[in-house]
């Protein structure tokens, strides 16, 4: 069986990865170069792969500069230091319009193709910063669309399913499951903002992650900035 | 009002933006390089954009063929002499994988930056070839799911709209309609194979759109190779 695993080289897909393998699939890891300030997180992603045994690795450029209109691909300043603040509910600039359904559109083109019926997404609804595409409402919606969208869906022959196995864990939990997986954690890089090609320890995304390392009671094998 | 307005240069997606214009909308429209053999259609697009008045015209490149499984990317050859077969209801090779999904996703990622709500896609299901992402059930679960993978979605502010004003039109209708609007089907361009900068008159595209112009009793602008 093969499965199409989104993978951006960030702790939460390279947990994602590990289960799509515990669950017996043959993986196919798929990553986007979309203009993001931190290409350094496209090296972490092929260095995952590979650790994880993925089949394939490919890596589709699509450039979402061209609308604007996030911190992550735009001009707009990275936040420091308010993860608490983006917790409570309120969208973050570093949104990226409409980036997962992009992404899981042109993973089920890869999936229509290798004829796989599973693709898997590390989205988070506990620790999600805010962003719509990550609740479980949305990842249901859009599986319904994927199998009135396909020719395999269309001739009845498949079910396509969206696996979103760390969906209800906190940080502490998806690092316990990966690390009970043997994924190793210094290959992977989350920070928004890296400099010189380290994390900065600041932004929402490193401080979820160092949040996660300590209440797990464990030490984050990356080295920060600051 | 704004609209982000799908186009590919052909003679379908160039209707749809005529309608968007009729309805009031200010255009934005959004054309894909997504490794099409036909690459002439993204001229006609540029053509058509000015010609129909669109405030804005982006041409976003996505390789599809990284993927291959498509006539129209890969090496497969396009069939020829053969459209009445592909409207009995197989899906033809011509198919690209979860195309329009892939195309809408990204054309509701302008559609949030821009905060526009409404999206115009000129699919039909009449002529539609047997692309299964043609149907009217699809694009009502895409408008579904887009309603969750947004912002604006989630805050409550917009709620936004797939318009495919050609969906229950055939091509004789939709040729009729364009020119009621003031298309110049000259600068459009329909053909899946063309050589030379000419339309090869005998693939599926060319058949419908001869048919269509023959059945509205009218005289097809194009100049065809055979």
């Amino acid at each position: 069986m093969n499965a199409v695993c989104l993978l951006s080289g960030g702790l939460d897909s390279a947990t994602s990865l590990a289960c799509a393998r515990r669950d017996g699939f043959q993986t196919y890891a798929l990553s986007f170069d979309y203009g993001q300030r931190h290409r350094v997180e496209l090296e972490a992603a092929a260095r995952v792969a590979t650790h994880l045994g993925a089949a394939e690795h490919k890596t589709i450029a699509i450039d979402l500069r061209a609308f604007g209109g996030s911190a992550l691909t735009g001009d707009i300043d990275v936040p420091k230091g308010r993860a608490t603040e983006t917790m409570a509910g309120t969208i973050p600039v570093t949104y990226v319009p409409a980036r997962n359904t992009v992404f899981l559109s042109i993973a089920l083109a890869w999936a229509e193709v290798l004829g796989a019926t599973d693709i898997f997404l590390g989205v988070n609804a506990v620790d999600y910063s805010g962003y719509p595409d990550c609740r479980p409402a949305y990842i249901e919606a859009f599986e319904q669309m994927a199998n009135l969208a396909t020719k395999a869906g269309v001739e009845g022959a498949m079910r396509l399913r969206i696996h979103t196995p760390l969906i209800h864990l906190s940080k502490a939990e998806i690092i316990q499951l990966g690390l009970s997986l043997g994924v190793d954690y210094s290959l992977t890089h989350s920070c928004y903002d890296p400099a010189g090609g380290r994390a900065c320890g600041q932004c929402d995304s490193c401080q979820l992650r160092r949040a996660g390392f300590a209440e797990a009671g464990l030490v984050d094998p990356l080295e920060y900035a600051g």
